[in-house]
């Protein structure tokens, strides 16, 4: 049986990540989501273990010191991160997993997994993002401007990934995704055991 | 606009590729076949133009003292190759490419166009090759037994390619080679013209 593979995907506010990634999922339930741990509380509306794992800041300080983090990140006063053991047993059970991770995340992860595959979802312009990011409610000019720059850093960092993918279309960019991580199972790497298999029997 | 993109596609007597090939232009029918130059007389059933372009020996080795082939073979007292040009021409007004041709042909465009990507059409096994290859029609034993050999030559070769593509099943080794196809258009050396164009905007 071939391994699973990691999918490392990134979307600033405003590429209209998460939309494309239920689609994904919607599509190909057998893709598995990587839950990231957090010490923040929890907000209304969330659930724990859908998104998130809701831990101590003690909790994931040990798994810090203990090396259990694929990546993590300090935000303000709370903790976001990647916890290895689940990426590692969807892996090796021949399960692809996805991990939503910022563009620092992405490139912890990278350095530590180089085999991992990593994807950029972009807004299909400066206008639409600007538009997308001002649509969302009445906030005052200044949080919107806070977010593009935010936005534009993360989009001069899309050249560290290997796929870009732009959000046009919602099922679009999903299905652009699924290519990948379809063509991810072809590569010669990935399937040379099945050459063996042929000539093993000849 | 991004230009097109060359895929090479390889597959062995055997591995069901033909068929797997008349999927994917009926499912894709914007991808550009590559027509080969051969020497050999027409065959019945066969058109000028639809597979081969059928020339000269005299303008095939012009052709070829001109490097207007992107590869060639002799085969017996006939030459069979691929003319650089219509492949040029596709990728420069942004039309992907697939060029049929064995592994020694895929090796001199590889050398050639290292850009290009490469597929080898599997078939599942040993004994579906065997069969396959025995289920043509009345054949002399002999004649099945040195095709099986060609074949098992070429899947010795496989893992210079870089994609395998295992047909079991007709319509999904398409897909697969269709992912593939989707899949290069979206590496971040073919995207990098949608970060500026989102940059250059702020």
């Amino acid at each position: 049986m071939n391994k699973g593979q990691v999918f490392i995907i990134s979307g600033p506010s405003g590429s209209g990540k998460d939309t494309v990634l239920s689609q994904i999922f919607k599509k190909r339930p057998e893709i598995v989501f990587s839950i990231s741990s957090i010490t923040r509380p929890m907000r209304e509306g969330e659930t724990e273990g859908e998104k998130y794992n809701f831990i101590s800041k003690e909790r994931f300080e040990q798994m810090i010191s203990q090396n259990e983090l694929l990546e993590y990140n300090r935000y303000i006063d709370n903790y976001y991160g990647t916890p290895a053991k689940p990426v590692r047993e969807a892996t090796e059970s021949g399960k692809d997993i996805i991990i939503e991770v910022d563009v620092n995340g992405a490139a912890q992860i990278r350095r530590k997994m180089p085999q991992s595959v990593s994807i950029f979802i972009m807004p299909p312009s400066f206008g639409e993002l600007e538009r997308r990011l001002s649509c969302r409610g009445t906030e005052p000019r200044e949080v919107i401007e806070k977010r593009l720059r935010s936005a534009l850093n993360e989009i001069r960092r899309a050249e560290e990934y290997d796929y870009i993918v732009v959000n046009r279309d919602v099922s679009c960019a999903a299905d652009d995704i699924i290519s990948v991580i379809n063509s991810r199972r072809l590569t010669v790497e990935n399937q040379k055991h099945i050459i063996d298999e042929v000539l093993r029997k000849c």
